[in-house]
């Protein structure tokens, strides 16, 4: 069932920063303590080719979510040493380096798992171990979250692999939800800020 | 869990269309059948403000769709009548009068169930009378679903009450989709057709 | 189960009025809290032909109710914003202007499954999915309730979709209940106030 | 749930009839195999001062039950033989002589569990003795069943104990059925035959 | 599992007595609060032609079971108001004009069902309507019952529906049990009162 | 639930003659086979003094029985042992010597739990070991049948331990019964064979 | 599982003595209450031919168990009354005259059904009837129980039906475990008192 | 429950000889095969002191028993290793040097824990672990078994660990039951062959 | 419970070669098909600075297993592009430059699983959600397999996470097992190849 | 599930030493309370060829471990009683004379069974019985466990029946984690104290 209206789930999740540090991220406290709203955006695979470009295109727009209060956060399932590794790896080879936002390294798919954007299908018990096998690389959609400063979700959306996001279109939405906050007016379709409604 | 990846539900469903017609539409076996993309878009009810302009958004883009070898089809759980009624209200008068793409009329709920799209929480059980009440309006959220030739969603996405969407956003997404079946190649951050990737 | 004899479900249910209020109402609550009688009657759809009539003629009656002492209260599963459009359209072009008494909007049906009179027939489970489908549009039947002081049901009825109520048996049933409340006699077949029980 | 729009349930259950002759009558059968509408009324008691009023009633109608191709049934959870009492005492004496149309004498109740209408509540079960005890007489309420010619149930209706029946409502009922089976019209509210729709 | 040596059932029953006043007997606590002996027995049907034959012997018998500390209580299946025309028919007319005793009318079958003597076989669930049917016409066999002033019961009989009681019986048991009561002694087989153990 | 009306168990159970020999006796196919009736009478225990006042008395009446085509069995839960033991008893010495009829030797007391005539109560479950532990002797009141040529019982009877039988009593309800296999009457009230019904 | 090494059951069991007292006997606390040790035996059945030798042979070793502080206690499963009888039949005649130990009448099978030592096998439970029938005849094999003076089993044996037990075998036995107790010493093969061990 | 009366367990089992094979043994089918009576002891522990007296004594009396066609097994949980280091240990030592018959090395309990002789007590389940823990060294006390050539047990008996068999005792019993066997005759108390019954 | 003396799961698992090639690897098939001995060593992360040197250092020995008749496999839970990544990191550089064993790429943790030497505790299940969340990173312990020829595994050792392994002990237990199959002689405590065993 | 990185299972182990003195061992407890490591090595079986070897060559490595902080302890499912014996059989004749350390003997497999080192397969539930029958001996295979003064373990391994374990390698192991606690430096491949990590 969608998240949207509802509190994103309350979870600690391990994320890596650009100095190296290995740290405790839990959005929804995040989003409420802080008082900000939250982009949180989840890639495939560290070290792959697509990924990287929507990792620096979010990178390129931090300036216009910060001046909408928007905190950005990246998210796979690799581990905390992988992002250093990439993120020391320059752009040019493939890496991320320059990326300032912080990583979620969910190898434990506590929250992948909890939002239902893990590519596993096909979960079989085997009687006689008492094991679970699963088809599919265990590794996350590109999945795009939208929170308020309540810790609510007020968009979500998915896509298919191969499918790179357009990181202005998670700017309209953002100043769409802030219009409604601040007019308690809907905002139609197409709307974009300083356009008629 | 998200559907994308997956087979679209294969489910027969009312809708109506502009001449008032009340037939059962199958988004799956109409997608696979006709080989075309499906653009299916939910909105929460009939004869309220916002809803029309999304409605008139879509149908100002039906040409575009058209190009991409991509349906429109909007849905809401209102029933086929009411669906016809508004259909008969002119645009001034909060009308859509003038979409000619049909419109499912889930009025049972099978499809929006098993989207989990509606906005029902708090089910609850009655031990005495064996009856389920929720709370909610048991209407959907403003969802968008592509689909492809072969029925498998490429983008799903869902939008909190207030939130109206962006049509070119959902050209972009198609034609990215054709892009990678097209060319087999991965879609980067912010890619739109005829800019370099 | 009958629910003659028995207390009316005692339930909040959106409802719209003439006025285009939206307001919650409690049918149990609203005859025990105004020391009214209540006659609920249930339509299966909003702007369909049969129903209006059915609806004008509850309201020509609304005098008679008045003088029993009983509210008048209407029922489909379309959103207040549906009826409050019927509502505005003129009664030649098939709508229910100058309807008074109020109209319940089951939506999300939490009433009309208690009262267990929805057009939903062979329900299934879906193993793979967890999903439940049904036949049927999941719309009521010309259900009708009479309700009294202290909340007990003394009459239910039911008619299939295409068979309209009439008033007057109404009116009657009013008055015989009455007549046993004040006399403590049981009425007879064909009583009728005024004449020779 | 209402067994409008639904096959009557196809049981056989005792019945007498006039002539003192106990016979075994199915309702659903007899419409199905006679081509006939059938009326089917249950009374509480045998012997009680209501319930003979209103079976002079319907024997009163029964030439226009007949001109309508529809069968008129009486029944209550009393035995046949009392039945056999009751048709043998006169009129006068509280007795139902006269009355020519068969009674079902349902005393395992066999029919009127399934139908729903005992006056049968608080069911408790004593864990020590495996019994199950009630309250309430285990009598039926006022109940009225119309049944058309393939079985099916066009109305249903449940009066609380003091209330009788209106015969002519019935008549209108059948007449108004026959007229959609025929017309193929929908019947509006107070429709009545001869009158204008 | 036999009910002699354990007390009655504690159970509130419906009862018609000769005045036509209805009212709640409890055979186990009718015993124990006046301190007599009850001879409880049941009989098939009212109006039936056997049955007058046995309801009459114990009347004639009534002054015999008085004088042993000893009530009388008939009973059946039928309504309060079915023994009530019962006792006002002729005992010429197949009645039981000149009844005293009271007769329980254990409609709901509350207590018959406690004492296994219902004709009642074959019982079976239906799995699509959640209800059950039986076999058999759910009236009780000739059973009597004889309850000490503890309310212990000392002795139970059934009788298939065509056996006739004999009184002098029950007479006889009472008279030894009474011996047992104050001699302590054991009664042996033939026992009579007055005649050699 | 009462046996009357139903077939009498299937069971081989164990039986000592007066000669000294073990053999099986089924009930059932004694009288079927036989084509004749059975009075089986069951008494507490052997060497008790009250009980070969019974047995005696049966044997006396054993002539008459014949005469009605019916078997007499006695029956209690001691071995064949005993009762031969008992049989070689002198009548003076409590024996009962010169008893003629079979006796049912039912230690393991499969007939007599299935016909729930054991004072057996307040069993109870020890959880630690598994084990059942009940109250009372595990022996059975005096309790009697009468079974037909068809092996359907007409009659049962249970006395609470002091109160010995009536054996005239059960020649009446055999001749009654009779009565009604060759004459298809009801047998009213205190009939007797040559007596005016 | 084995009971030795455990406490014997603590079970109330009826007894006969010679003087023809009823009495309820429990092993475990005579043992413990008397500071003594028990030898219990029991066998198949009363009044059968090789029992009455091992009662004998008991009786005839009564004096050399009482040296040794042990007492005897027969059992079977027939009645006290039964118990009494063969006390008074003289040994001439199969009788146990003479026999002065008590005899536990475990007709309830409480404690012979503890103790596992009951001929019975292949019982079925009886779905329509909810009853439990078994084979053999619920009677005892020839099984000895020797108990401490702190209720402890210390050796247990069972011989099959046939084969009578050693007198003297158990006084070794007795022998050896009290010379454990006092010498804290294990016995060995053979060991007999006042023999090398 | 008992094992006398049914066929011992139908188990392989590991066992060693004094040639130090280590092989398979049967019980029952060694029985039945062989057409020899089998008498089976338990003893705790090898290395004990009590233990090899015991099986010093059987293999001194092993002579008798072949002569009475009686196989002697011995038995406890140690494994085959363990029992030849033993048997290759001298008498004077605690060994049992000069044992011919085989002994069983019922490492993995499976038929010590069949016949419930096992010391375990106390087993408890670790709801975190699923790990079963119980009290007892997990041997055996010292059980004795005769087996007939059919494979039935006639004798089972169990010592309390400090006390040992006598063997003499065990050569009556096959003697007595081989005596039943030839003759048909039941063997009473004390009974020894060559001595009046 | 241990794998050693049991077959090696079959699974396919992801895998990556120094060539940048993806492909599935079964552990079990490849020993089986290929005839050869695999030592299959786990590591808990790429990029991480213990890790190398073990990877190194099987890879220096890579000579020695070959001599062996034995496959070395890596294993992690990152990544194949992680695991490619760090191939092509130069080892000054804390990469993996010059291994040429494949390593698995268990991101589904299917084998990981199964094996039980992931870091998970405390799995707790969200009875509101139906998540499962837990506490450890998800990753793998040092953990070693010795699998032979037929698949069996003959060594499993783990390490906790900071202990590095001993490449030379497994080329002793590779020598031990081989010799064992060879010569068919236990190999005891220290004992290594041409040493005296 | 491994157990490193966990503590050792809490459980009281019976013990022999040297000297013959039985005692209860509790290796979590001895870590935690004597502040020292522990080695616990399992053998399959006492009496057999490959094992004194490695208990031979532990005692042999005593003083080394002892330097280390570490206690050495050896365990199987023997008894105490056979451990003696086989502490008392001399190296010549393959026993174990000499050695000083503890031996667990784990009869009830209490430990054994928790930490899954049985050669148990097969398990199979007797549905008749409700016994339990496995295959396999039932000991152990060659396991060895370090665990650290707080009770965790910081190594397993366990080698398959026929290889005997090499003893420097635990004591390298020790040697790395105690590098690791004192100096808080992870351990790379083959390191060794005094050698260059």
């Amino acid at each position: 069932m969608t998240l949207v209206g509802k509190q994103f789930p309350n979870l600690d999740v391990n994320a890596m920063n650009d100095m190296g540090d290995t740290f405790k991220l839990n959005i929804l406290e995040e989003a409420k303590s802080k008082g900000k709203k939250i982009l949180l955006f989840w890639y495939p695979k560290d070290f792959t080719f697509v990924c990287p470009t929507e990792l620096h295109a979010f990178q390129a727009a931090l300036g216009e979510f910060e001046k909408r209060n928007t905190l950005v956060v990246g998210a796979s399932c690799d581990s905390a040493e992988v992002h250093f590794a990439w993120l020391n790896t320059a752009k040019d080879n493939g890496g991320i380096e320059g990326v300032t936002y912080p990583l979620l390294a969910d190898t434990n798919r506590n929250l992948a798992s909890r939002l239902g954007i893990l590519d596993l299908t096909n979960e079989r018990y085997d009687e006689e171990t008492g094991d679970i096998t699963v088809d599919g690389d265990n590794v996350t959609y590109r999945a795009t979250y939208l929170i308020d400063e309540e810790g609510t979700v007020f968009h979500e959306g998915v896509n298919h692999m191969p499918l790179g996001r357009n990181v202005s279109e998670f700017l309209r939405l953002v100043d769409a939800y802030t219009h409604v906050q601040e007019k308690g007016e809907v905002c139609p379709a197409n709307w974009e800020e300083g356009k008629d409604a």
